[in-house]
Order: structure tokens, then C-alpha cells, then sequence
């Protein structure tokens, strides 16, 4: 199996995406097309021990810088490294590529170079995202922001395949985020959206409410894209506002290093990318996974691992094939 | 001034109810109406010094109790404290109702009763909800799920007269919740609001995103019924969460006590219900202040204090003049 990482991709590139690199390379026994500059990537590779680490360097002269708009980077940047990898992928000369640069800009050439499988127009977001609920992933987190039902089902479908074949949870349950536990409890969308789940085949439970988030109630929440964003960066705001107040409350009570590993421990667990780290780029159709900015080395190898995962449980083939099996189900119940 | 109070409403009703309208009375100087069975209502105040309190009791047979259907409960009861409550409203006998009975049957009395103002056609539900940003309100928080930008609009007026009013914020800054600072950014409803929010006159800052909710980047937050459903349902979850896995924590590390009080202090910080205690129940066409069930006397006081600031401070007749004012300057404005 072979993984294209950029290798000029995120805050600490390039050491820290070629340490991820020559890290996952041993652990994982993968081979790795690392993206990049040559000299640049010769350079950085020079400082590890490469042995059992297969690793060739592919050139790319160019690469994308925080806030550039993506559209218009990718068009002025042809050979940036997040292109050249991505395009690896497409020519089948990788199985999937790894990425911790410019989320618009990785989830732009993914779009650009491999598209999105079937009927799903744009990418879904999502993952688990509190740590004090490992088991529960929510989804879309804030690419789709207007919804129809059957967009939420799609996410559904993801949801489900995301637990079973990345967490290891056999037969997910899954939910739709409302305001009332009961049938016909929420808005338009919700309450149009139950019938279409109960059909789907799915193991829906029902409803959840705010309140269900962190209990680990069900493990696929579902929601559009703006209800999850703004819950997801609440909950990364709320977690850091009493991470300060635990400061000041336990400060002179407790040993400095014990406040400061209580207090860091609350800011990781309410904060998504720290909960999730890197991870596949949902409807793509190909193996995509994308690390946060400020990874370093560990979250790189970790997010490659991921690929490697996605890639071995077929994860672009096992979607299609349940987004096919459930628009069947969906078809012969009439909906 | 005299103020209605369901002597029967609330969890711990008639005791709390009866004690927190003693309280009143002495703290406020108000004159109530202690609406209940005759004979209980008297048999409480037995129980405390009326010296300086002004309490007259008005008799009602029923009361509604949590878990009925709130529209079946008063059609079957009639004579329920809640509704002869809100009819000493109606017929002028008293400035304002307060009730810590079950808040569907608390509505629904005001909404039979008083009627909405002008052209909004449901209650809105708001405050305060969070005691690390006590200067910003959101609203709505579950009465208006599905909503048009006008009514968004009305939220954001509503919500200006309750800082100016009740929290002495002279010039409260409105916000649009979304998903990104800039004009733009959001789903249709924030898209086609924001337009119309910068030509109402209000104090209108633009969007604030999930992240900025802590932070009081803003005294009124605004957002459909569902989303503030879901993140305050959030809050309080995690904040019991994170309460939760404080006191693992710290247990052994500090004084039973200390742990106690500072998880208690959390619990309270992130439950809106403690923020905010009781308040008015908004565009109802006079003064109705819900406390929540769990109140103690304490609470139902303070809410009692909350009718007579309202009263005082003509708050349907100010929230009539805002709505006027600001579909004015809107037909002005040509929108």
C-alpha cells in the first residue's frame, strides 16, 4: 500500500509532516510518497534513521499557505504539493493521501482531482468530537448547512460506515439531534427526515436532544451543518472558558503542573480537532484524510494510520455500497 | 402594584410557593394575590410572620401538575390556580402573574388568557443562560423552531428591551449566531436576516459564530428555536459532565467540601434554569414571569422581583413601541 503525504502540509511542515511521515512508514509498514520541494524533503528526510522506512520523494515545487482563498490557490499554484499528491491518488499511483495543510484547500483539490461518489454533491464533515463521549460521532459539522431529508440520511450512511469500519462498533446506533426525545419533536427538517430513517435500515433509536451529546446515547448523532458547527465550536469555547476557571479556582490549591495537566486535559477533550485528529474526508471518492493544522509529527503518522485503515476496509467501496443498499430499501417502502 | 401568584405552582408548591410570596411581599412591598384552595393557602401563611406583607388569598379549587397535557389540563380545569391567576391579569385586578407550575400549562394560560402583542403569534423564550457570560442573552430557546428572518428580527428587538429593561444594558449589541463572522456566512435564514437586521436600528454587530457564545462578544444572541434548544441543552450537559469528572479528579486531592462547592458552582454556571431563574414570558400581552419547577422560595421571590421591574418598566408597552418603531424604520428603509 502507498500513501502520498504532503509533506509541506501544516503550522509545523515541513519537519513535522516528514517526522509524521518516516514514523508511520516504520509503524505501519507502509510505503510513502512523500510530496514536496526534493531538496527540501532530502533535507528533513536526512535527519531520521530510515531504515524499514520506504519512502521516495515525489517533486512538487509549490505549496498552499494558510488563508489563501482555495479556488484561486489551486489555479495559480498547479504544482503545489496537496495537488501533486492528491493527483497520486487519481492516477492510481497512490491509495489514498494524506494532508495537515489548508482545509479549503485540501478538501478543493479532493474535489477538483477524485470528486464525490454518487449522488452526494459536497463532502461531509464529522467524526467524534468530545472526549468525554469517544463513541459518539456527529455529523455534518458544518459543510452542508442547508438540508433536505435525505442529505441528513447520507450523513446517516456515513455516520454508520465511519463507526463501523474506523471505531470498530459492529451495529451503530444512530439519531437525529432534535428537541424532544418523541416522534414529530423538532423542526422541519427533523420531523420530515424520522419516517425517511425509520425506512433506511439503519439502526435508528430516534431522537436526541442537546442534553444526550456527551452521555454517549447513541453513536452517530446526525444534524445539518450549521446546528453541528455551532455546537462543536460552542462546546471547544465552553471547554476552554472553564479550563480558565479551574485555573483560577484551583491556583494555590493544587501544585502548578497538576492545575496545568487538569486544565489541558479539559481544553483536549472539548476540543474537536484535538478529540479527532486526522481523518477521512467523507463522500470523496477516494481516501482523503486530513489532519488539523497544528499537528505534529505523532498526529501525522496517526492520520496516516487512518488512511492506511480506510484504504485496507474499503472504505470509499463500503459507502457506495450502503448508500446504494439503502436507497433501495427506501425505494421498495415507496418513499 | 399587586402581583398573582400561583400558590400551587412549582415542584415544591404549596410550601416554597406560599414562603417565596411572603418574602416578596416584605422585599418588594408588593400586595399579592396568592391564588390556591383557601384553606391551604392559609394553613401556609400560618406558618410565618405576615407583619409588612400584603397578602390577600384568591381561591381556586385545581392546579395543573407536571406531565399533563397542557391544553387537556385546561380545558378539564378550570378552576386551576394558573388560570385564575392570569385572569386577575386579564381583568385588570393584578399587574402580573408569576408561577413556577409546569411551563407548557403556564403558556398556555397566558397565551389563552392574555394573547400575544401585535403581529407574534408565539411566546419567545430567552436570557441569560450561562454564568461565565451573564451579560448575554440568546433567544429563542425552543418556542419558535422553524423561522422566517422577520421573526428573527423580532427575537433581536425583544431581546434589546430585555437588556435595556431588566439588565440596565443601555445599548445591548444584537448578533446573528452563525458559522462565520462575515456578511455571507450561515445558512439561508441568517443569510436573509442580516439585511434586514442592519436596517432595523438596532445596535447590530453582525454574526457571532458557536465559539464567541462564552465569550460575551454580544447581549443578545440570536438564533431559531432549535439551535438555542440544542446548545443550551448542550451547556447543561457538559457542564454536569464536566462536573462530574472534576469531582473524579480532585477527589482525595482536596476537601470533600471544596470539591462539592466547586462542582456546584459549575453545575450552576452552565444550567440555565439556575442562571436565570425566572423571567418574563416574552410577547405576551402583559406581564407573566415563569420560575422553574425546582425553585425554592428564594427563586420564587426573585421572579416575583422580576414582575414588579417588569411592571415598572412598562416592558409590553416598551416591546410594542420597539416592534413599531423598527417596522417602521424597515418600510422606511423600503425592506
Amino acid at each position: 500500500m502507498k500513501i502520498a503525504v504532503d509533506g509541506m502540509g501544516g503550522d509545523y511542515a515541513p519537519e513535522e509532516a516528514v517526522k509524521g511521515a518516516v514514523i508511520a512508514a516504520k509503524e505501519y509498514g507502509v510505503e510513502i510518497a512523500l510530496v514536496g520541494p526534493p531538496e527540501t524533503m532530502q533535507q528533513e528526510l536526512a535527519k531520521h534513521d530510515l531504515k524499514n522506512a520506504q519512502i521516495e520523494v515525489v517533486s512538487a515545487s509549490q505549496y498552499l499557505v494558510e488563508g489563501e482563498p482555495p479556488a484561486y490557490a489551486l489555479r495559480q499554484k498547479r504544482d503545489a504539493s496537496i495537488i501533486v499528491a492528491t493527483k497520486l491518488v487519481r492516477e492510481g499511483k497512490a491509495d489514498a493521501v494524506v494532508s495537515a495543510g489548508p482545509t479549503g484547500g485540501v478538501v478543493a483539490a479532493a474535489l477538483y482531482l477524485l470528486g464525490t461518489i454518487e449522488e452526494i454533491s459536497r463532502p461531509v464533515v464529522g467524526g467524534p468530537f468530545l472526549g468525554f463521549a469517544p463513541d459518539t460521532i456527529m455529523m455534518d459539522l458544518g459543510t452542508n448547512v442547508d438540508c433536505q431529508p435525505y442529505q441528513l440520511l447520507d450523513f446517516a450512511i456515513v455516520g454508520t460506515v465511519y463507526a463501523r469500519k474506523m471505531m470498530g462498533i459492529s451495529n451503530p446506533t444512530v439519531a437525529l439531534l432534535s428537541i424532544g426525545a418523541e416522534e414529530g419533536k423538532g423542526n422541519e427538517l427533523v420531523k420530515e427526515s424520522y419516517p425517511l430513517f425509520q425506512k433506511s435500515g439503519l439502526n435508528f433509536i430516534g431522537n436526541v436532544e442537546g442534553y444526550d451529546i456527551p452521555s454517549c446515547r447513541a453513536n452517530v448523532i446526525i444534524c445539518d451543518g450549521f446546528v453541528g458547527n455551532v455546537v462543536v465550536k460552542f462546546c471547544e469555547s465552553l471547554g476552554k472558558t472553564i479550563a480558565n476557571w479551574l485555573e483560577e479556582k484551583l491556583s494555590g490549591k493544587l501544585p502548578e503542573d497538576a492545575v496545568r495537566e487538569m486544565t489541558e486535559e479539559l481544553v483536549r477533550a472539548t476540543n474537536a480537532a484535538d478529540v479527532q485528529g486526522g481523518g477521512p474526508l467523507w463522500a470523496v471518492n477516494g481516501v482523503c484524510c486530513v489532519s488539523h493544522g497544528r499537528s505534529r509529527a505523532a498526529e501525522i503518522a496517526k492520520t496516516i494510520g487512518q488512511a492506511k485503515l480506510a484504504v485496507e476496509q474499503d472504505l470509499v467501496g463500503t459507502l457506495k455500497a450502503e448508500l446504494a443498499a439503502a436507497r433501495d430499501r427506501l425505494k421498495e417502502s415507496g418513499s
